[in-house]
């Protein structure tokens, strides 16, 4: 069996002009990366920013597990069922991070024959937003303590310094640190922490901005530190909005590229869904909007953070509104919620399936919650059996909910065909009545007290004392108005990651809370999650290997 | 008068296709970044690699002032000029940092109308290859720390890592730090430090490198750490070759732009010549030589830093050969050598002019010790006066060198035109018989020696002892015969900036060595030469900004 570089290495691409083309987007509105990358230009927006809006369809998932669910596959997949179907359609995804590419898991270009190509390209550098934004992030850090350093006329307490280095790699070495040791003239010594690139308030900006005039807004208002007298220390007050701005130019362009059949996709920003907001950028998929009848988006891990959060803050914010969701599961990894190990997950088991299937219900009840119309999808794999996938069919079918095959993996647009016609019958026959899960109005503890009961099914909330202090503070600073980013471990509905299935009776423990004033929400840590991830004992770039040649191998 | 941005914003590019039209580079050879940019591909090199060499011309200079020089400005008029001659010339130059861009010293790009362009480009992230260099070099120092965290298998002493983080950014903050605080966790607690980008042994490499199979080879070398029993662990001991070659795969491809006036440039590489070897890549000047009849490149700083290591480690490594060596002045520079201060320098000053020449009469000095002919330059400026030219032409030609003023900074290249018929003169009717400074068979102290006596013009060397048990260390090892790579201020031939003109009776004082054994040279830090850049009061960043639409300003 080839392995998913294998085949995306012997993908015949086609120029992207020609993909490009293929949606009446003109090579002058291209910036070239390449043959098979490309930046849409800011001209092109306006150009197209009175065309009628097309569908807009999420595709999100049950909790992961490392049995596998495959929903970036099966966007994919679904954008080239329809693409077979004649329709205009544009996939719209999150650009991969180098930190899980060398470590866990390696590359998110999709799998099987539903893959997004060039994917060597997409799992490196790409065309440099990511190092855009870390550079853009670590300027701002460098120019505070060169402000401290240079006499502090803000005032700034080095104690409450909250801006954070950041850097697009795994690192736990680099969580926590003490910086400015040596001599004076080597700054003055703090307590300072880098999160992974994909944390960063400016990755959530640069998602979230609808152009560069908001973008240099948004960064203006990031608060990196507070003065002696606990008031806010703004990008603004350190002059740094210019040059932070300068240094995101390009990255705020959405990327072109295509699918192994040729199918467009903008991939564009990539915050991640358990410590950010989970989606790709507002702007790539105010584009699809534009170019294409359907746009088919992905929000990151399952549906508990990154539908919440499409939901909720990327839906609320911008006003978008999906008009259906998919919801992606597999047999393999309902058994594994079920309580079955890793290594028989192979063989029927429907007891195991009732078992683990609570989790899938519980998130489409978390869909239906919106009023957008869900359609369940299982990824197919070879060891499902008929009896499972009825079973399951009939469990969606009782909540109202349509169901589809997916053998995208497999087969491509091909295997997508059935799914993109249940899809398609949503979208003509069920109307979205979007609506944000909760108010503006809501106090902050109330936000979060009823994400995590109503999504995650908490018994309840508790507060640690700093972070009832923190939320308080935010609210006396005047954001009690933003929504609430939670921050969670993906792997369970609660926030203790083993806790599988549809747990109940537990609490979400709030443990530390901040505003991120330039993205425009609220982030609340809890249980252990962490911004900056580790390395595994075998970190995925032991295998990673370039021929003489040129040729990639190992990554996957 | 219009600033460098707005001259180069102003210009008419051509297409770089065109571009690379004109040395005879088809399109396929090309990959495009944008219209204005372009990688060349490895199948070119294939297919030139057989065509005789070009002649080779070094622009270096005499150490560098607050009242500037213009390095790159002659360098690249000096190849429009060549141009206008009809000849074909390609420009080799060193890709900018981010850190003096928005530190003390602005863009990199030439200045006035003898610019490459796109200059924001250039000077911002231009096609990524520091971005690729900073990775790979972070995650080296990722894989080591994880190392020691799962188990340490290599037994990697901690109090021994010598491979340090790095950032394209003057943070002096993270000069000296401690890592892995928290809890177990969160890593093992140690010293560590971080480098600017420029400085990172990666940037050497990647300078050096004749192919993907040398880069991968000499990746593998880096000696990242001890163990316990004081044997060096390198980066192939980690697994890490791979990851990082797959990293660099496309930042090994030199880039192509283009002057003001359409001259094919390309910039590749961009090591400081204070703290690192100061020249653009092998690959880049070697593919020049194959498409050009001449080569016009630059090493950094002063000839005492940028030429010494030009000839002594890359000419040495590579077997390329200068052909002639330009040395820029200007006639202010002379006269703030001989003391006069800053806002003096525009008066008629014959008297400082003579104490201040002793700085060029070294530089020319330096560069016959290597055998190769040397055309010295004036970078003209509106005060200079004849008198003051007179006195400098005069003095150039009775020490055997050719002379020439160069307007090109006014005029592009047509104000070049004298200093290319001048160096067309030299390499038509003098031999260059370049050979490097010293033996690869003296001892490291030895060659330490020589350059600090012959070039610096040093009384002696006093070696700290941790310097010269670091010495004695690494010829232990096997790496005695390794040209040296001197770390020094660039402002003095001395290890002391303040120490101006031609100082004498001064000793070098070596401080901290180093071996980069993937570059393939020992580190030799003198005096208070730092290897991470601090911001100034003021810095560069806080007047760049970006208008609405997307037009960048206070770039310089």
């Amino acid at each position: 069996m080839k392995t998913d570089i294998q085949i995306a290495q012997e993908a015949e691409m086609s120029h992207i002009r020609d993909v490009a083309a293929s949606i009446g987007i003109e090579e002058d509105n291209l910036e070239l990366y390449g043959k098979y990358k490309a930046k849409l230009s800011d001209d092109l927006y306006d150009k197209i920013k009175d065309n009628p809006d097309g569908k807009l369809v999420l595709v999100t998932a049950i909790n992961p597990t490392p049995a596998g669910e495959g929903k970036t596959t099966t966007t994919v997949g679904l954008g080239e069922a329809f693409a077979k179907m004649n329709k205009k359609a544009i996939i719209a995804l999150r650009e991969p991070s180098l930190g899980p590419c060398f470590g866990i898991k390696g590359g998110a270009a999709g799998g099987g024959y539903a893959q997004v190509v060039p994917m060597e390209d997409l799992n490196l550098h790409f065309t440099g937003d990511f190092h855009a934004i870390t550079s853009a992030n670590n300027l701002l850090a460098a120019l505070l303590d060169n402000h401290i350093q240079q006499g502090n006329a803000l005032g700034i307490d080095p104690r409450q310094v909250v801006w954070k280095r950041c850097v697009d790699m795994n690192d736990r070495n680099l969580r926590n640190i003490v910086v400015g040791l040596g001599n004076k003239t080597d700054g003055m010594v703090r307590e300072d922490h880098f999160v992974i690139t994909v944390a960063s308030e400016i990755m959530a900006i640069l998602c979230l901005a609808e152009d560069i005039k908001d973008l240099k807004a948004r960064l203006g208002r990031i608060i990196v530190a507070y003065n002696f007298q606990g008031d806010p220390v703004t990008a603004d007050d350190l002059q740094a909005t210019g040059a932070m701005t300068a240094l995101l130019k390009d990255a705020i362009k959405p990327n072109l590229i295509q699918t192994l059949e040729h199918t467009p996709a903008l991939v564009h920003g990539g915050p991640f869904a358990n410590i950010a907001h989970g989606c790709n950028s507002v702007r790539a998929t105010r584009m699809a909007l534009k170019l294409a009848d359907i746009t088919i988006t992905e929000a990151g891990f399952g549906a508990d953070l990154g539908a919440e959060k499409f939901m909720d803050i990327k839906c609320r914010m911008s006003g978008l509104k999906p008009d259906a969701v998919v919801l992606v599961a597999t047999v393999r990894a309902l058994k594994y919620n079920g309580g079955v190990p890793k290594d028989q997950l192979s063989d029927e088991n429907l007891e195991a399936l009732a078992k683990g299937i609570v989790n899938l219900e519980k998130h489409i009840e978390n869909i239906q919650k919106y009023d957008v119309p869900v359609v369940v999808t299982l990824n197919s794999f070879v060891t499902d059996t008929d009896a499972e996938n009825e079973y399951i069919r009939r469990f969606c079918e009782e909540r109202g909910c349509e169901f589809a095959l997916s053998e995208v993996w497999e087969k491509g647009g091909e295997g997508g065909i059935a799914l993109a016609e249940k899809v398609l019958e949503t979208l003509e026959n069920k109307e979205s009545h979007f609506h944000p899960l909760y108010e503006d109005g809501l106090s902050l503890q109330e936000k979060i007290e009823t994400i995590s009961k109503e999504i995650y099914g908490a018994r309840g909330v508790i507060f640690e004392p700093k972070a009832a202090k923190q939320l308080a503070k935010i609210e006396a600073m005047g954001f009690g108005n933003m929504p609430v980013c939670m921050a969670k471990n993906q792997y369970s509905l609660s926030d203790d990651a083993k806790k599988l299935g549809r747990p109940t009776d537990f609490d979400i423990h709030i443990r530390e809370a901040y505003v991120s004033s330039g993205a425009g929400f609220v982030v609340a840590l809890t249980g252990a999650v962490m911004t900056m991830p580790g390395l595994p004992k075998v970190p995925a770039a032991n295998n990673i290997d370039v021929t003489e040649d040129g040729q990639i191998t190992g990554l996957f």
